[in-house]
């Protein structure tokens, strides 16, 4: 009854999940300082958290080389879309599709009319230049995912940067949702925070939960440089949002830059490895900029792995994506192994049946 | 600017603090089998918590004799305020004044007109009968907190089976705030919850934030038995709102029997304690049936106190109170004692003042 529309990956309270590759979270998992910085929180649990993120905030904006009133922190990224549709309550809202789900499910909750913009198959789901003339003065939001869940593409820079220029002269609001961008090798080149200015329509959102293995913690935070309508979604916000032990992990994670380090080696190494598999069984896929990628099999693979204890998220939840569309996270080099190996059994069975036919 | 509507207590965090008497959670600090879940919860960060709270909700569902299905939690009992004002939607909703300030908040986020129910000084802020015929076919929710924060004071059984029978008659909407009632030592008698039949239009908030100490770490619920209702609440919440250590803490704070027998007893001896301390420095003050009092002092106290390092509550926020109305929480023998001390000098001098005066 309750949540009865919940459709994501990660669900292994319901699931016997030997290995999940369904949630798109770090594979090194949390690193060491931020479970003892929530160990450490363990003893300080009785006082209310700062309802200002005081701390985090100015370590955080001293990082982005943004002023702390552009920062807005939640209870994981998830909370920071439902408020930016709640408090900014467009009416009218551009959403492409495939992407994460909870955009169009905030903004149906907000009352709001989600029109979606398709990409399509053939062009690798990337996003082209007719975006442009869809943001007019009739849409009063548009959300982007880039890196794109589950797609992993990316919106080309220079095409970025038109469509931030359109959003300034027709005053369409952009959620542009940079979750994945820091499990990427690119995030300098494919941000937009440093070409964000005063006033600008635009709420950033970043999260801690992929890239420091913080999902189950939860702690995002969004930058907008427009103080009113930061002030708007943080109306829509109890006070007392994040948590303490998440403030705390938070101060903890922006000192783990080995951490970060180490991860986006291995996930570029591993990206390779999965690719370069997949390529050699015949599966197709997308070539991915970020920690997961999409590929296609058969409809029954998600049950067949999932027998096995192998969880990998089915795509037929998403707009424009069917059941033959599987996204899977990059792990370490066992678990991608294992994976390769239980799809080469589907792939060799599937030939076995075609020798049988013949 | 972010947040700068904030007035609560509890904020250590910009405030030299000593003795914390403005935040009403249990002296007795967090239990440490819950302290432990959390540090447990440090080791399993990584993957995304149970959206459905399966366990939590199981386990609360046999220690309240509710179905499951009724219980949704939320990131502290504060989230669920805005999940009830967003997605219910009252147009018009009844607020009893004082009282705690995030239901207007709420409401107001929530575009809904808040018509405000005073509670008058000389009947010690009770809730009257005439709150009947407030509940008309014009209003569409009622918010009640029992007992009241911050008068300490819980609506008479009578007169809350009576306001649940016309909120049955009219279809009007009751949030009833029951965060503080396992603090007191009359749960029972004053509870709503097993009068609760299905289809009532009635949800009932409970927190295990103050009782647990867990008000950093955030953990709420409320019990509906209207599944519709409860179902749209849900709509408006991201679905990981309750972090695993949370989670893991509310299934350990349920094991707590002796803890929460070991604080009961507690509160009744200091609240007696800080009760006749007042009586006989001659403070004026409303007995109190819960963790924390009301009392009256001059308008510079708040201000004289923090400079001792002891924050108090100035309940000048509170429609209904003014700036000589102070909160305090209950706390320890001790911190108690220091509180009356450094109250009694307050007092002596003013009577020092009177003397230089004549």
């Amino acid at each position: 009854m309750v949540l009865s529309g919940y459709g994501h990956g990660g669900d292994i309270y319901r699931n016997r999940v030997r290995l999940d590759f369904s949630a798109n979270v770090n594979p090194l998992g949390t690193p060491p300082e931020v479970q003892n910085a929530v160990r450490e929180a363990a003893g300080r649990l009785a006082p209310y958290p700062d309802p200002y993120c005081g701390a985090l905030r100015a370590k955080l904006a001293a990082r982005l080389g943004v002023e702390e009133d552009a920062i807005l922190c939640g209870n994981g990224a998830a909370e920071l879309i439902y408020s930016f549709a709640l408090a900014l309550a467009p009416r009218r809202a551009l959403v492409t599709t495939p992407s994460f789900s909870e955009y169009a499910a905030a903004l149906e909750a907000a009352r709001c009319r989600v029109l979606p913009f398709p990409l399509v198959r053939k062009r690798d789901f990337q996003v082209g230049e007719e975006i442009l003339s869809a943001i007019s003065r009739d849409v009063d939001a548009l959300i982007l995912c880039n890196p794109n869940n589950p797609t992993g593409q990316c919106v080309a820079p220079g095409l970025l940067v038109r469509i931030l220029e359109r959003c300034r002269e027709t005053g369409c609001l952009l959620l542009l949702d940079e979750c994945f961008l820091d499990l990427t090798d690119r995030e300098a080149a494919f941000s937009l925070l440093p070409l964000l200015r005063p006033g600008d329509p635009v709420v950033i959102l970043r999260a801690f939960t992929k890239l420091y293995g913080m999902a189950g913690l939860r702690l995002g935070y969004c930058v907008c440089r427009n103080p009113e309508l930061l002030e708007r979604m943080s109306r829509f916000q109890q006070p007392w949002n994040v948590s303490t032990p998440a403030q705390a992990a938070g101060l903890a994670a922006l000192d783990c830059g080995d951490f970060v380090r180490e991860t986006l080696a291995l996930l570029s190494e591993e990206r390779w490895f999965l690719e370069t598999g997949l390529t050699e069984l015949g599966i197709p896929f997308l070539p991915s900029k970020v920690n997961f990628l999409l590929f296609q099999g058969d409809t029954d693979w998600g049950a067949r792995l999932l027998a096995q204890g192998i969880l990998i998220r089915s795509c037929v939840s998403f707009p424009g994506l069917t059941e033959r569309d599987y996204r899977v996270a990059v792990r370490t080099r066992p678990e991608n192994r294992a994976l390769l190996a239980a799809l080469a059994k589907l792939t060799d069975k599937k030939e076995d049946d075609k020798n049988a036919g013949k």
